[in-house]
């Protein structure tokens, strides 16, 4: 049909491959630390956490690391996922460029999520261990891992950050459904988490907390792996099924992305959609401007030292270089959970730095005026995060109407909005308020990075 | 694939007819009658609230119906729908027996009322209308209303039950984010809320009150509309785009059900899934058993009268010839809003009448349990309506286990269960009791059916 909507694979045609980026690169990205001896990481200091193809993957070289079939299966159940081509939306901002998406909601979850869980769940249950522990924030990763668990019979232990858990009692409930177990972080559970509510037994919580307690009981227990929703490169690699798929589906379309855009909290879904398009790049094919869009409240891009940094709280995980606010970093509220994190997949900060991509920050209000323009014309509500990709689309398209230019544009819809209700009542309400993080706190995070090779951003 | 999970339809392949069953039905459905008169109702009877396209369909007696072009556009969006092989859960019920859903929870509003509020909305534009008046009770037909409004430049108010104004405020912030005004019901508004509120100033809402609500203000208003999500005539028309496909797509599996199985209310997702088998029968293809499955404590198929009655509590649509629990009748409270309602679409009713399907109904218990483990199965949280076609469908491939049957059994998974999160909690803290309607009542409620001519069930 020459006016698509939306391009849709055949099951047959899922990638048989995620693809890694490293193959490609100019250079390889910075080695991960051990938080104590400030020596690259090996696989001996892993592997109480994760199973050896896990280990292997964080490490890996080659270009094309094989889908195991059991993982497939699953993907099978919404992927490949469509690609739309956002016509009602080009036509009400009146821009002579294309608007593609991709879309994540389509999951059982409500997200890209699932991608990397449903992978990680299958190595661990694998690697034989009964029990994942991991975290969650704004429950986005927490619900894609109790629903991975479930699949493959294993047990899953959610350290949910306290502020999270006591008000996303459905994202909770959704959790426990697929048969997992929420605890309110920090907890009594673990040495981490007794040692911050010792000093303050009302704490909130922080993902880097929740991430710690997940760490530390996966590393305590022979039976329990630790799984994570984000940064990793494993995690990273797992979401390139979204880019290899929307290579495929542009050529459906009969066309090429002038520009790729995704939202950036941890890296992986803009990984997930951008990287592919950047190895093509690489390889000698087409250039394709990638943009990452962050929170103005959280800009660990647009603001952040290229540096080593720990990954948690409690310093357990390795150290990564990475675009970083610090990890004592508290961004201000904002309402979009899911990209509150002090760093930058290693990964992505390295293309960052290589200088295959860009990045840009907006503030709240401009975000969900994107995601209720989108709501309104192409009917999907979105996900806070997803309302920052929108944005970028937006602007761009909106670039090319006062240039005249006819660009293809392509971006991620890394998830729809149903459980984030909240926020859209909040902006309805006129209390969604532009917030900005505190330029003296900034400071102070950034002057007790842990490393002296702190290069400048 | 041999071991496909899903059968997908190019968009290509989007129905171009709905599939009226009235054309091969042996008898013709009772006519509706004005309740005034209690004659026939003749096109002038509802030129006040519908469009005239929508009149005709009333009527329609040919085959095929024509979808607009400017709705396959949106319906596009979304559609064809997957049609999914229930792999893992029929591996956990160990039966012979194939289990295929056909999943209309992709649809933007996460349920498959937007197959009718696309269409009518388009209608009512074409019509010159500027509004819609619309009632709703669990928000999922109300929010598929306001997103197709946004999409054609209509207003839409909406009526809200206002139990459900108060207790579902993301339902309520969904509506209101395409655009939407959401008033409680009964307001102040209307004749029929005003006097309600004279009765009763604290009167929590109901169904069949907001309709009467939303009717009586598209009836004072030349430049608005009604539009309803279920029970007449066009709103099951428009539904069969659900089973249409599925046909199609059964064809791709190389199978043909011999069961199709959906949750009743109004009675249009089921009628959407099991009409255009029904009438492959008709017209002398293959026999395939059609059981539509209903709440425990409202079963008009099982339990109610066939007779004429009020579709609505101010008596201003049409009387109807349906199964019917009285339009008095106040189901007790459980957790399927979208399946209380007192009546079952008057062509559902007449195909019950006619021998051509079967109903059962169950208490919420044993759908949650069903719904539960089709979540942790197949990874989709269903909608608490949707669970009753599950329970249906589990207790079918039970039967085949048994029995030693291979039996292909197709259901409609009608929606999601995102925004029913609260449902699941219930569940989950044993809050879920199996509530029973009172014998007494129904039999009073019966005892006030407006014609003479009931016919007993």
């Amino acid at each position: 049909m020459s006016d698509s909507i939306k391009y849709l694979l055949d099951e047959a045609r899922l990638p048989r491959s995620w693809y890694n980026i490293v193959a490609d690169l100019p250079t390889p990205p910075p080695p991960f630390l051990n938080p104590e001896t400030q020596k690259p990481v090996v696989t001996d200091d892993l592997i109480d956490l994760f199973p050896e193809t896990v280990i292997e993957q964080e490490f890996a070289t080659e270009r094309d690391i094989e889908i195991p079939g059991p993982v497939r299966d699953i993907y099978r159940q919404w992927r490949p996922s469509p690609l739309h081509r956002a016509r009602r939306l080009e036509k009400v901002l009146d821009t002579p460029a294309k608007i593609y998406f991709k879309y994540e909601g389509v999951s059982p979850t409500g997200s890209h999520k699932p991608n990397t869980s449903v992978a990680q769940a299958f190595y661990h249950k694998e690697g034989g261990v009964k029990r994942l522990a991991t975290e969650t924030g704004a429950g986005q990763w927490g619900s894609s891992a109790a629903f991975a668990g479930s699949l493959f019979g294993l047990e899953v232990d959610i350290y949910m950050i306290r502020a999270s858990y006591e008000q996303k009692p459905y994202r909770r409930a959704l959790m426990e459904t697929y048969g997992a177990r929420c605890v309110p972080s920090p907890s009594n559970e673990t040495v981490v988490g007794r040692g911050m509510l010792a000093k303050k037994a009302d704490h909130r919580g922080s993902l880097g907390l929740a991430m710690s307690e997940a760490v530390e009981v996966a590393r305590r227990r022979d039976d329990t792996g630790y799984a994570l929703g984000s940064v990793m490169n494993h995690v990273v690699l797992h979401q390139t099924v979204v880019g290899v798929e929307a290579l495929a589906q542009m050529e459906m379309a009969g066309d090429y992305p002038d520009i790729v855009i995704g939202c950036t909290g941890g890296g992986a879904n803009f990984a997930g959609i951008a990287f592919p398009f950047i190895g093509e790049e690489l390889r000698g094919g087409r250039k394709t401007r990638i943009i990452g869009v962050e929170p103005a409240a959280c800009p660990s891009l647009s603001r952040g030292k290229f540096a080593y940094d720990y990954g948690d709280a409690g310093h357990l995980l390795p150290l990564m270089k990475m675009h970083t606010l610090g990890s004592n970093f508290q961004p201000p509220g904002f309402h979009s959970a899911g990209l509150r994190y002090h760093g930058m997949a290693p990964l992505v900060s390295h293309v960052m730095d290589l200088g295959l991509m860009e990045a840009r920050s907006y503030h709240q209000s401009k975000i969900f005026e994107a995601g209720i323009l989108f709501a309104r014309t192409e009917g999907i509500l979105p996900a806070p995060e997803a309302n920052h990709a929108i944005r970028g689309a937006i602007d761009e398209a909106l670039r090319c109407r006062t240039e005249g230019r006819s660009e293809v544009i392509l971006f991620n819809l890394c998830g729809h909005g149903h459980f984030d209700m909240h926020a859209y009542i909040d902006h309805a309400e006129g209390k969604l308020r532009d917030i900005d993080y505190d330029e003296g706190e900034l400071a102070k995070s950034l002057a007790t990075l842990p490393m002296e090779q702190v290069a400048a951003a």
